[in-house]
């Protein structure tokens, strides 16, 4: 059985990982006859922000902790994810991404990678692994990977950022992938787009699909 | 298009309203061609539990703010739940709803169900609309329904107590659901089995398919 590491920034679209997106990105691996890890950094959030107002709030929260409620408990510590142990890497979408796994949200063009996702993303590609990306989480793979080939659904201020960054951004609709051969990443525009969750449920059933097809 | 009410406990499996469970139910009810509303109570959560330690920790989180997470900010609060513009009312399960809908979690068989949820459940049952529950939220159904017809999966302390309570207590498998007529419910165990993401899309999918025969 295949094994996918699945990579968590938190646990809700504004300030961590989109439910639904890592909801549908678990439900597709096991659906497709593979099983899944979960790991997130064991690290502050860069904010709080109440999902009902839409305001920041005055609360600290792990990144780590809350990642478990999406797995029900079962999430590790993101350093303590060797690739060697897994077939494929995917990361689901969220503004966590943007706050907690890269400042992107905050630096825009000029965001960085934190370490811990960096050093995973090198040593994947190193041992040939696949990597998934769903919504936001292709700039990842833009700083990372020079000249890399991704989606970020639409043009919009993130797929120029990640062009500015040397990737090759193509254009697409609700569900569909980019698949780069040369690096091994499938992206996918997930909540990129302005999708219901159909549409995300088909982007996560594609995502693995073609993942596995470069396994 | 029909409409669903979706009323979640937060947002957590162990505090609030089980993440895969909800997200898997919006799911079927849109695959169903319906759409969703969803709502919650507006009042401080029982208690907040670290999902990576499961420890109980010192901090306040309110029930509608959270699930407000599940729903990408578009929840409302329950008293705003007006059945009669509803089609049909479902309950995803987590511990929430054993917890903060109810106090099941701490009183067993002796519990009660919050008057905010026996007020729409009491509502929509005059109005004839069916509603459906998973996992442990049919212990909300047998308080309130003398004598329904439920299941929560396996034989537990939760279906003994339904029973004590007056319902007839129904064991199934995996995605399996339990239709009562009379009061119109579906229920299906999802998470109260040891089971696994796609049979808790199953039971989803199967509960939907039967509450819509319902309407």
């Amino acid at each position: 059985m295949k094994k996918i590491a699945v990579i968590l920034s938190g646990c809700g679209v504004s300030d961590g990982a989109e439910i639904h997106e890592a909801t549908l990105a678990l439900l597709a691996i096991r659906k497709a006859g593979c099983d899944y890890s979960v790991f997130a950094p064991d690290k502050e959030q860069t904010d709080v922000v109440n999902h009902y107002t839409g305001a920041n709030v005055q609360e600290k929260r792990n990144i780590l902790v809350e990642a478990a409620r999406i797995a029900r408990g079962r999430a590790l510590p993101l350093a303590e994810l060797n690739p060697e142990k897994f077939d494929a890497i995917v990361f689901p979408g969220g503004f966590g991404v943007a706050k907690n796994l890269s400042d992107f949200a905050y630096k825009g063009e000029n965001y960085s990678v934190i370490p811990e996702v960096e050093k995973v993303l090198r040593k994947a590609n190193e041992l040939k692994k696949p990597i998934g990306a769903m919504c936001i989480s292709p700039v990842l793979l833009a700083k990372v990977f020079k000249g890399c080939k991704i989606t970020l659904g639409a043009v919009s201020d993130a797929s120029k950022a990640a062009e500015k960054n040397g990737a090759e951004h193509v254009v697409v609709g609700h569900g569909e992938t980019v698949v780069d051969e040369k690096y091994r990443l499938v992206t996918t525009p997930a909540y990129m787009l302005n999708a219901n969750i159909e549409q995300i449920a088909e982007s996560a059933d594609n995502l693995i699909k073609e993942l596995l097809k470069l396994i």
